[in-house]
């Protein structure tokens, strides 16, 4: 079973954070909500989530894929914390997948990650990319790496990671069981 | 400023209730999490969620909208409680708006009040909804009453709520915002 850590920080946002989780769970993968601090975290749109644990309990050899949800100012706590940075760069060393959305990809912007790479983000922090290959797409993949843009391609985004885990197959599924008005490959 | 009530029982959908809590209170509504127990609630695919208040604490008369969220055992949760039960009657009553998504509207159908309405639901509880005059669409608007498929029509859903709540300008606005693929009323 693939193993799938999606990262909350005080400020995450909500609607990208937890489309992933959702439709990743439906599709059969194992998906471990990691909390930058204890207790509940409180999204940027006011909603307070539990983690399933906290980062300092993360074993980065063993996950497939890391998912860094954008919202502010959840992405600048992601990029501060020194676990989500060990993490990420585990998973780079790797080869394993290495996911962001919204202003998440500055994240891995700071760790020198996407130089020359085709990427997507929120529109507002796209500034703060200029060493990549930017697009103005809704779900960007260049090898292990993904990207998205916003709340509104959170499950265009989630289901590319379904797919890119698990097969088209899986995906469809999914797809059809949530009747998602698309797929990502459509 | 509009205030919605969005109930969450344990079992809800997560992308249904947060989706249309996070539109919502991005375009100024105020949106009240109420749970039908104390403590986190745990949805369908085991994110733990917590409540604002208890419903035992709603006024149900300074509401101008409740939400409820499909999911199983969530819809069935909300069916049988009876705090649930009168706030929908009290909104009925008044012509206040009454919205329900994927499983959730067989709340509405045991309430007895969706005879000869538009309405849809998520496919597999078409037949409980003998009564209405069903629609095969994503989102179903009749008067005060707003139905809904699945977690993947719950941002065109949320939209609709908060268009109907805030005018078109305002939905506009916050759907750029989150560049969602598709208003509603396209």
């Amino acid at each position: 079973m693939k193993r799938v850590l999606v990262c909350l920080a005080p400020g995450f946002e909500e609607i990208e954070a937890l489309t992933v989780v959702d439709v990743l769970r439906r599709g059969g993968v194992e998906v471990i909500v990691g909390g930058t601090i204890e207790g509940p975290i409180e999204g940027r749109s006011g909603i307070s989530v539990l983690a399933d644990m906290s980062l300092d309990e993360i074993d980065a050899e063993r996950l497939d894929m890391i998912v860094l949800p954008g919202g502010m100012p959840g992405a600048t706590n992601l990029k501060e914390d020194l676990r989500v940075q060990d993490i990420v760069q585990s998973l780079h060393k790797r080869g394993k997948y290495i996911a962001a959305i919204c202003a998440a990809p500055t994240v891995l912007s700071a760790l020198g990650l996407l130089e020359g790479k085709r990427v997507t983000s929120f529109p507002s922090v796209k500034d703060q990319l200029s060493e990549t290959d930017y697009r103005e797409e809704r779900v960007v993949v260049d090898g292990n790496l993904i990207t998205s843009r916003s709340p509104g391609t959170a499950m265009e985004f989630a289901m590319k990671l379904l797919e890119l885990l698990c097969g088209r197959e899986v995906m469809e599924k999914v797809n059809q069981g949530v009747m998602a008005k698309l797929s990502p490959s459509d």
